[in-house]
């Protein structure tokens, strides 16, 4: 790995008060391009301008996939990351579906410490904070023609995170558009994905919603997934998720959700849900809650969901009484290692692993 | 408009023998920028690099459309477009489902033809080939928060096309992957529905077949599109196509050869089709021909056609008696201003549009 560090730290405390996401960047980033069957040497240096021309093939055929990650400062000032195996994992199933090379695990562990490690003052201690991790592989060849790219460039990015998504949110039912075919790309984090939603996304807002709840293409009968979060149901103490799919993400967060509510001796079902039996459930007064989970917002409590030309209000629970609730602030203290970590998902990232 | 140009062209007469498409570039392209609401004054310059970061939107969410067109010369040594009305309207579409701004009539159609004013050396005048244009619009703002660019790059660029595709194709049915849902983006040329192509398509090339032809994601019983051509099916002397939907793109060609089919007397429906209408006719004799078309092919007759583990072979018909074969020579004709144009399809570049 080169390392080439900044002159001069970007750094200043008050980067913790920035409020948009994703848009203020830390010092370094991670590059390695792949050309000729290979991956090049990483090399960390200053955050910054790359050259492509406009016939950079992302940008006409789509090839990106990404994850979302954390570091978190512990207050003994320990810095951790939550399962990164995992979004390693993830991040080659989608590049396999999306005809991408796969990144190998050198390059993206021993990148994100690295990294890490030298931006380490960039990462927040405040609770609940953390600095966002941004792995990303794109397509770069120099070249128009409508077949997978020879080239592509791997990079890890590292932003400043506000306390993202902690208004509670409101979600619309889609009944009219969709997220993901069978046998399509919904499973992976490909780019693609996101920008077919944005236009829904649109509409929801210009109806009063903030995101939208995906269900099937087929008939918009299952609830699947929302914007960037799995999807929990709660009837009076049994929460149900969906199970995973070709067409639905397997979140982090989701996975962990389920083992925390296992822990806690919440009743949790993995099956498929009806959009109707959650509409059900809120006239028999039986729906306690629906939240989505995600790396961003951890928890999110809706505050409502549209249903057709419904709106189902939903409740604000105490925190004592809330499992959307209760389960972020044991995710939240095991990421900030605060409490235990009984599953072994968080890795300390040791200081000085690179001599700069 | 903005004219800068270059100062000694790249052209030499053997760019016409280049055998890759879409990897070499006219001298200029035209660029214009989407920002705070407005499109910024066209540029035309040298072909070449710009600046971005890896955080540039396209890589991360998707929002990336384009066109694919041609500029023709002929005998007389004048140089056409055909039926640009009909990209400029699909781009817009594209960009309406895709959340991205919609680009204006001038900026699209004043800049193609100065553009191809300017590189008009660049466009061959040998029968069946052309210079290959590409509008695309992709979102450049340095953000990765999931949600629309609020910055978009608008530009043309030119590429030498040698003779594509006119190696007859085979072709897989897909049975297993898909490419557009129900509520979808299979209507827009979007970059991520060709991300989501290549894998099955790699897996088709593994049994020995160029292409996919895609079918309904619900039931792969219907058949949909090729990957960059809309399909026609003939059995005995009636030719089918698939109606558009918001599956299916809507292809420049596929309207023009249903005009130029029923100009002839050939018989045209559009309806569904099955694969297994199509399978049935084959066992009896009675599929005559499948073909694919598109701008960058015009028409390939296909070899074979894959079904489930069956290989479904085509006879080569002669020219005479090829309905595939008949038309794409008129559409040709029409096209290089050989023949008369009834349908007003061909737009003449007029000369020196642009003072430099
Ligand atoms: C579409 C979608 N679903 C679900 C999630 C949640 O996944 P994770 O918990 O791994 O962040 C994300 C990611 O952020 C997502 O983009
Ligand atoms: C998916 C797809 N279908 C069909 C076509 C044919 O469209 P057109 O005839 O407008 O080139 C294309 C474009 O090239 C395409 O990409």
């Amino acid at each position: 790995m080169v390392i080439e560090k900044i002159k001069e730290s970007r750094f200043t405390p008050d980067v913790f008060d920035i409020t948009t996401f994703g848009t203020a960047f830390a010092d370094h980033m991670l590059l390695s391009w792949y050309k000729d069957g290979k991956w090049s040497e990483p090399i960390i240096k200053p955050y910054g301008k790359l050259d492509f021309t406009p016939a950079i093939s992302v940008g006409h055929y789509g090839q990106g996939i990404f994850e979302g990650m954390k570091a978190y400062k512990g207050e003994t000032g320990d810095v951790y990351l939550f399962r990164p195996d995992k979004n390693l994992e993830r991040l080659n199933k989608s590049a396999e579906r999306l005809d991408m090379p796969q990144i190998p695990e050198e390059i993206f562990m021993d990148g994100l410490k690295a990294l890490i490690d030298l931006d380490r003052q960039w990462v927040p201690s405040t609770y609940g904070m953390s600095l966002y991790l941004r792995p990303v592989m794109f397509a770069t060849e120099e070249a128009i023609t409508a077949r997978s790219s020879n080239e592509y460039l791997f990079a890890i990015l590292t932003a400043v995170a506000p306390n993202y998504y902690n208004k509670p949110l409101s979600v619309k039912v889609a009944d009219r558009y969709s997220r993901a075919a069978n046998g399509g790309v919904g499973f992976a984090k490909a780019a693609g994905n996101y920008a077919g939603s944005f236009y829904p996304t649109h509409l929801a807002r210009e109806e009063g919603y903030d995101q939208v709840i995906w269900t099937d293409d087929a008939t918009h009968t299952f609830i699947e997934e929302a914007g960037t979060m799995n999807v929990f149901v709660r009837i009076n103490d049994k929460l149900i998720t969906a199970p995973t799919s070709e067409r639905i993400l397997d979140g982090v967060t989701r996975r962990s959700m389920i083992e925390l509510a296992k822990a806690e001796g919440i009743d949790v079902e993995v099956r498929k849900v009806t959009v109707e039996e959650m509409h059900t459930a809120h006239k028999n007064g039986q729906l306690k809650e629906v939240f989505g989970v995600g790396t961003a917002v951890v928890v999110n409590n809706y505050v409502a969901v549209g249903y057709a030309s419904e709106r189902l209000e939903l409740e604000d629970l105490p925190e004592t009484e809330s499992y959307g609730k209760i389960l972020k602030k044991k995710l939240v203290d095991l990421q900030m290692g605060i409490s235990e970590d009984p599953f072994g998902w968080r890795l300390k990232v040791e200081e000085n692993l690179v001599e700069a």
